[in-house]
């Protein structure tokens, strides 16, 4: 929190790339690293998404925290015994401070962690989306779409920034404001920059190009959460999703595209953001609403053209053991 | 607070009536009494409806707190010097210690209090407004509606006690619920309620009857303030007003009605809520949303045929001094 009671997110992270050519030691390999997500994670999302988008299940297996966490960590309490099978640690904190016994920053997800030390190798979120569409090409699956192609790389990074300002990072600076004039200007710049989205999404089913793009995954972490917890616990509160026609149609098309919505816990969602925001929600009280069944209504967005993975394929469905829990999303019965 | 973490509001009210006959010792007469009121209160807010529906404004005078107040007590922070004009108080409490020195339970408004002697005679706000239909009945305008009429009576006091216990007073059961359990079965009362009223009200313009009576008055004062304050601050979210298709055109139809919108102020609404609760809104700080430029769309509830004052007349427009101030409310530009 600045002086003047704006939100400031701390954005010192471990910047350790692990590439195709192994330049900071840490070369891609199948089965070397481990993703550390949480499902209630935009940011971490955003990794979960890409994986599944790109077919990288295998090659970079997943460990999913628990959606609540004490004020130090993340914990495997979802893992039977509570501990994270591979890397057999109970708090992710342990990886950090196996990397630096000294890590006093923030203990974030997604985490990349190298199972063979049990070190944290990056919890660099931006980065880590962009390597595994460029450097871990030669494990993605038959059929990946480009999410980062190079010819549409300078528009992709162009309304990556608008949309991490005003939206995904924006939302945080409205909840979190601590004046009420930072929170004013936080939601008038989300619902400014919701509204120029709006206009240009009107017109193209997806943000960049004609196919689902990298800046397509990161606007839709937002939107899944925004009536779910952005709208109320944030205060984001000029209309809802479900309020505003063409995002709503653009994040249920997403949503209902193989990759998207299979990876959404709003259970894990709600319970995060409620239960650990206890300076802003000091009771902890989880709210039951809103009602999710809309997400699987028809959002007829393919009158606009273009196709999710363009010449492309959809991902398989996903593997029983990295299924959301029944109950936990509409698509989860 | 009871064990169960179950919210109980404290109904210990000063039962004192007035009365045509006063036999209470206080006689319904035009000017003797002055009628407290804030327009964030929904309880207040029916006997501002009430009176204006039966144009009571000269014979009862109002005055208006201001929307925030301390753990003791409304105050005049509105008027000129923070001061009652015709009380002569800076804060409520004053009359509720003239008229008991000893008294302990809450300063509530309405309150109607006698200007003679500057003692409270009633907080009893649920009868109040039915006292002013029926014992103020020789001050009522020419045109006044009959908002209790006998035929009526038993029919209205039963759709008064479900909506008292599920809607008026359950929103507050979930929003200051103390449990995740107290919370969710008020949640689950109020929007099972709300269903069965929509029902009621998908076939019929009013709750009883082809006119408007005591129990539209009741049931619009939570329902105004559902999507800019029960929504989210209360986290009763299954759905939005806005998204219940009866209940919302229900809703506007009596917002456009003279005497029941004009007596709105949103503004007010949304700083009590959000400034006063600390405890679940500890930053104070207020939600900009949402948008209340729709509460004057049109309803197309005419066509289910009734009219609002049957044989009677709309009141008066507002009196200036009266009127709710400008950008406060879709009605106030």
């Amino acid at each position: 929190m600045n002086p003047g009671g704006e939100y400031a997110r701390d954005s010192r992270y471990i910047t350790t790339r692990i590439t195709a050519d192994g330049r900071d030691g840490f070369p891609v390999e199948a089965g070397r690293y481990r993703l550390v997500v949480s499902r209630a994670c935009p940011w971490a999302s955003r990794a979960v998404i890409v994986r599944r988008l790109l077919g990288l299940e295998r090659a970079l297996p997943m460990a999913i925290a628990g959606p609540t966490h004490d004020e130090r960590s993340w914990t495997f309490g979802l893992d039977p015994g509570g501990r994270d099978p591979v890397l057999g640690i109970e708090r992710l904190q342990d990886a950090y401070l196996a990397r630096d016994p000294g890590y006093d920053r923030g203990v974030t997800v997604p985490a990349i962690v190298d199972v063979t030390t049990g070190k944290v190798v990056t919890n660099d979120f931006a980065q880590i989306t962009i390597d595994m569409s460029l450097e871990w090409a030669a494990h993605h699956r038959a059929g990946a779409p480009a999410l980062y192609p190079a010819a549409s790389r300078p528009e992709i990074d162009a309304v990556n920034e608008a949309v991490y300002k005003d939206v995904n990072n924006g939302v945080y600076r409205a909840g979190f404001a601590g004046s009420q004039k930072a929170y004013d200007v936080a939601y008038e710049r989300l619902f400014a920059r919701l509204g120029r989205l709006a206009d240009r999404l009107e017109r193209s089913r997806y943000l960049v190009g004609d196919t689902v793009t990298e800046a397509d995954v990161r606007l839709f972490t937002t939107l899944v959460r925004f009536d779910a917890v952005y709208h109320g616990h944030f205060k984001c509160n000029r209309r809802k999703l479900a309020e505003m026609p063409v995002l709503w149609a653009y994040a249920r098309d997403l949503f209902q595209t193989p990759g998207f919505g299979d990876t959404v816990d709003f259970d894990h969602i709600k319970r995060h953001y409620y239960v650990v925001h206890r300076d802003i929600n000091p009771t902890g009280i989880v709210p039951v609403g809103p009602d999710l069944s809309n997400w699987l209504e028809p959002h007829d967005r393919a009158a606009l053209g273009g196709t999710p993975f363009g010449d492309g394929t959809p991902p398989e469905p996903v593997a029983p053991e990295e299924a959301v829990p029944a109950g936990h999303s509409p698509l989860a019965a």
